[in-house]
């Protein structure tokens, strides 16, 4: 179960051999948008650490990783005016889990606005270029 | 937003004015079975210390908190064979936030078997005594 896959995309991320929309970035956490985002502003954030998730990860990272949650959900809520944040972390296939790295789901909700289904397809990468610099606004406001 | 009612529910559990199938204790945070469980071994964290959700957490109180879900996390995946776990918090009434006092849901997952609603009805106090025994028993052997 606790195997790393040093070539997941998320590890790919880190290394920067794929780009992504990048939030917030120190020394132990990245936070970034989701691609296939259930809602405007779905962001990711990961450790810099290898973990396959939090079953296995360092307590010390999992501290550092609810740090960055916490200003991404305000950042988020700021940014779209939304009403709440819901936080989702799967663990394992069994649990949705499909990117074996750790990492921490925040999606914005706004009321009686279901969240999109996971459909595998990409956003449009303007939009989220847009979203992206919405966000890292409200985070430098913070 | 950021108003703390010192009379929700989990605020008087942690009085000990409401009983509940506690899992683990410590100096910061408190672990004990959801009452309305979305599948079986579904277990809530909470810090002793009152906020209303991970919004106004402060962030040592959330470093505790991931602690005890990683270590409740293992425990139920054990006692219940569960194939992987979801970890869930929600900020605010519209993410779905019912009691406004900080916590972390964490729920065991089977292939195959779809999380219950949240019906409003309570579990059998008889399983669920069983259900918390199973999984302090987990936690005694980690």
């Amino acid at each position: 179960m606790n195997q790393y896959d040093t070539n997941n995309i998320f590890a790919r991320i880190l290394r920067g051999e794929i780009p992504c929309h990048k939030l917030h970035e120190d020394l132990k956490t990245l936070a970034f948008l989701d691609v296939m985002p259930q809602a405007d502003g779905h962001s990711l954030i990961i450790p810099k650490a290898p973990s396959r998730n939090l079953l296995s990860a360092d307590p010390g990272e999992l501290a550092a990783i609810m740090v960055t949650v916490q200003q991404i959900s305000r950042a988020v809520m700021s940014a779209f005016g939304a009403g709440g944040v819901l936080i989702q972390q799967f663990n394992e296939a069994t649990a949705g889990q499909t990117v074996f790295h750790t990492h921490f789901h925040v999606i914005p909700r706004h009321e009686g606005q279901p969240l999109r289904p996971h459909t595998g397809q990409m956003a449009d990468q303007q939009v989220l270029k847009a979203h992206a610099e919405k966000i890292r606004q409200a985070l430098a406001a913070q």
